[in-house]
């Protein structure tokens, strides 16, 4: 039955959460821990609009629902093939009433969607600028981990359109741009309100960042204990396994 | 013998390193964990001139000195009392031949000591916004806590003019103020090199953020583990004494 859900080279992989599952290609950009701790870190509430930018497979759409149980999910994918199957996705899940998939570009996401129209943003970008690093030769791969196609400044200021007055932003990104992500939060009025930093191991130096920010806010920024995902090799620690797996 | 070099109220602290000790008054603004995070956090090397701006009573110059055991020290004190104090701490301590204390503003510091005439600044400034919470009624102290002389501008700006290109800058300051140091630190050309959260325990969040640049560098940001002062109540964690005592 639900092999009539893909196409060529896909499968159906189970979140182990909530009941959801997603389509993902082995041969385009699969969702890794990332995914995983912005579901986490990301709080929704009753009645909620939530924008996914950047959504892929949808697989923070998906997790986030699993989590919090409330709002509703417009995935917005810029790369059709994609787009459609992360829709397939939804559909997979039976989950049409709460969460819909929009193939456009961010950029231009307050037109569409009109401003001030989402409670919450939930965003897992392109990490690294274009020219930076080696680029995959697969496009679809270098698009949805280089700014060819959006950069941090086009996700901010699409945010700040986007989010009504109070409404919460939530990112994971590189702490090697922190500097940079702070200050365009500020530019674009998206007040940076809670900072947690991802270690692979306790004694070596962040690789992720989880951040959030609120439309408007006049909060100050809270730095939180960090996430530590394993404690020996190949061993999540308790903390990651909850975050992961509950 | 010692008692000669005390003033009224004053007491002398022995800082249990490098045989360095420190003349305090308790009426005054005396020194705390956040000058030893400082003085661990900060690399001399031989040779190297440091400039340890709002110096106080010198502790950070003392405790840099004992853990690095390298390059000579100006320590700048805008307020009279202390910086008297300080450099008493100095001939206490024997150390006139590395090390010095001026009385000055260092808003004009560029002018007095020459632009890019540092290897090294360390600085452990007034955390808060003037006019922001409680202002101590004691003048001295509210001067060492509140930005009334010289504000997180003033600081990075002179910094820049200060240091010479690829010179490092030291600064220990409170977490709610991390997106606007770090946007500062770009905007005066100090690129953020390291960050270090600091958290009384290990669930709680940071309180404390220490925080390096480098003058004109085009590095990424590290963000290092955090450091944890408090295993349970009133006992150090192991990697606290260590930065503590060593």
């Amino acid at each position: 039955m639900d092999s009539a859900f893909l196409k060529e080279n896909e499968r159906i992989d189970d979140l182990g959460r909530g009941g959801y599952r997603v389509i993902q290609n082995p041969d385009r950009f699969c969702f890794g821990v990332d995914a995983a701790l912005l579901a986490w870190f990301a709080k929704v509430q009753e009645g909620e609009r939530v924008l996914d930018l950047c959504t892929g497979s949808g697989v923070v759409m998906f997790l986030t629902d699993a989590r919090n149980r409330a709002g509703t999910y417009i995935g917005l994918e810029i790369q059709p093939v994609m787009a459609e199957m992360a829709a397939r996705s939804v559909r997979l899940n039976g989950a049409e009433d709460r969460m819909a998939v929009e193939c456009g570009d961010l950029k231009t996401a307050s037109e569409r969607f009109g401003k001030a129209s989402f409670d919450v943003i939930t965003v897992n970008p392109p990490y690294k600028r274009a020219g930076s690093g080696l680029m995959n030769p697969d496009e679809g791969k270098a698009i949805a981990r280089h700014e060819l196609l959006c950069t941090l400044d086009d996700v901010l200021r699409e945010s700040m359109r986007l989010l009504k007055s109070g409404g919460r932003f939530y990112m994971v990104h590189r702490p090697g741009r922190l500097a940079e992500i702070l200050e365009k939060m500020r530019t674009y009025r998206i007040a940076p309100a809670e900072l947690i930093l991802v270690q692979p191991y306790r004694d070596q130096e962040a690789t992720m960042v989880l951040i959030s920010g609120i439309r408007g806010g006049r909060n100050e920024l809270k730095c939180l204990p960090p996430v530590v995902i394993y404690r020996e090799k190949n061993v999540y620690t308790e903390e990651f396994i909850r975050i992961y797996r509950e």
